[in-house]
């Protein structure tokens, strides 16, 4: 199943709808509490950071918790709520998490079962919510130094591919690590390496560049998540470690019930991308 | 013409001559002025930092020191005598400019006529020496870090190369930039361009990685300068900037008269490579 399919049934598109690069995180949250805009968050609200949610019964949240800690580079943490609370006052006022995200993932026993863009029906009480950085944000730095991102140019969400790669298991939690690739010519994959490599938070430094085949990647052309994107013979694949790794991890770990953003589908907060880099 | 060639004249090794990676500089500068000495410096005296030299008549000194602050990477700037004085006082004391150098490169009107291991007969009192940082000097880190070079293992001189990336001109000297290679595992090349970047006054972070035909490089086994090393299927070749630039910016501006060490036939300073990186 690929998130921008999903999208497509969207009947508004962002420009409809006023959202933009310029906008902030507390329009895109808006927007998508409204019910309509069910996009991705790619190249929206481009001074704000946006986050991977994981949202999981209390009785795991220990065991993800570890899972983070072991995993930074997938997995870093910005916030995690209190048990059965829709909010995370360290990221954003104004803030609804059963309805602020353009698109959700229920998973049940492993199994994505639906993908709703309103959770109302579905929160309860003993629901922990995990916020992780997300690759938009250095993509900001990167655009700002100047550089070229084609899935940006090209309004396409990031594409995202499972690796051979494993994660560090914690209690149920294992699994390959999922990244996200932009292709880049050398001398800007060096700078992003530069450029990334100062912001751990929102997943550092690449984890790969180069042939795809050597963590796992069989079709560049065709990714696990999101959208291909063509890569010029003068340029490299970069790889990132992607938030969306917890999904891979959930489908291995088989809770009986979670819920997570669709890839792509970010949560937009009120923080800024360059208020990064500086713990 | 292949400096190692000219080193396997040599009948002494540095094993010979008891220097190794635990050698100080003075040890090796000693072995080179005894005329003991004529092999290349990598991987010799580890802890120290090694450079490039030029050596030039004061009349073309203010062009040269314009063309190294245009071309940092290849050219960082670590030292420049007063004219005639084959001294160095802030890279080492117990120095002889004429001498401490295991082979030198003589150049007249662009063309290389000879290798003298020794400069008394030669030294003038106009001359002035530019001393460059050296990339033996990153390898230092970067060996410290875990990574393996394989020209290091195999105890051979870098490779060396002539590339399609043009400096900026300044006065009479002009040309493409020369760069050093190392095949690295992708994992590695990103830390390399982390742990390099920290050390501007020996080359910074790499100039370039991946497809050498990119940047004019049309037979990688062959290099300019050096010795090729292995390139594995599951490696990059990474490429930094190269203190062997100013000799093809020599050949162009053909002075009437100057002179260069040897490529990897360093001079061996008193400076600590755990030094650099602090500016």
């Amino acid at each position: 199943m690929n998130a921008s399919t999903a999208a497509s049934f969207s009947v508004m598109t962002p420009a409809d709808l006023g959202l933009s690069a310029a906008s902030t995180g507390r329009d895109v949250r808006l927007a998508a509490r409204s019910g309509g805009f069910l996009g991705h968050t790619s190249g929206l609200a481009a001074e704000y950071v946006q986050v991977n949610l994981a949202i999981l019964p209390t009785e795991l949240a220990g065991d993800f918790l570890r899972y983070c800690q072991r995993n930074p580079k997938p997995c870093p943490l910005l916030g995690v709520s209190e048990p059965g609370e829709w909010t995370l006052p360290d990221l954003a006022e104004d803030l609804d998490l059963r309805a602020d995200v353009p698109r959700y993932r229920v998973w049940r026993h492993g199994e994505l079962v639906a993908e709703p863009s309103d959770l109302h029906g579905l929160w309860r009480k003993d629901l922990v919510t995990f916020a992780l950085g997300c690759s938009f944000s250095f993509e900001h730095a990167l655009l700002a130094d100047g550089m070229r991102l084609r899935h940006v140019d090209e309004g396409r969400n990031v594409a995202m591919y499972r690796t051979n790669i494993p994660t560090r298991a914690a209690g149920v939690f294992h699994g390959p690590m999922v990244v996200t690739m932009r292709p880049l010519k050398a001398a800007d994959a060096i700078r992003a390496v530069q450029i990334t490599t100062r912001t751990p938070e929102v997943h550092g430094a690449p984890v790969h560049l180069g042939d795809p085949a050597l963590i796992g990647i069989r079709d560049i052309m065709k990714p696990d998540y999101g959208d291909a994107v063509e890569i010029r013979s003068d340029e490299l694949p970069v790889f990132w470690a992607c938030g969306v790794t917890p999904q891979a991890a959930i489908a291995a770990a088989k809770p009986a019930f979670c819920i997570t953003h669709a890839p792509g589908h970010m949560l937009v907060t009120d923080r800024l991308n360059q208020q990064l880099g500086r713990s």
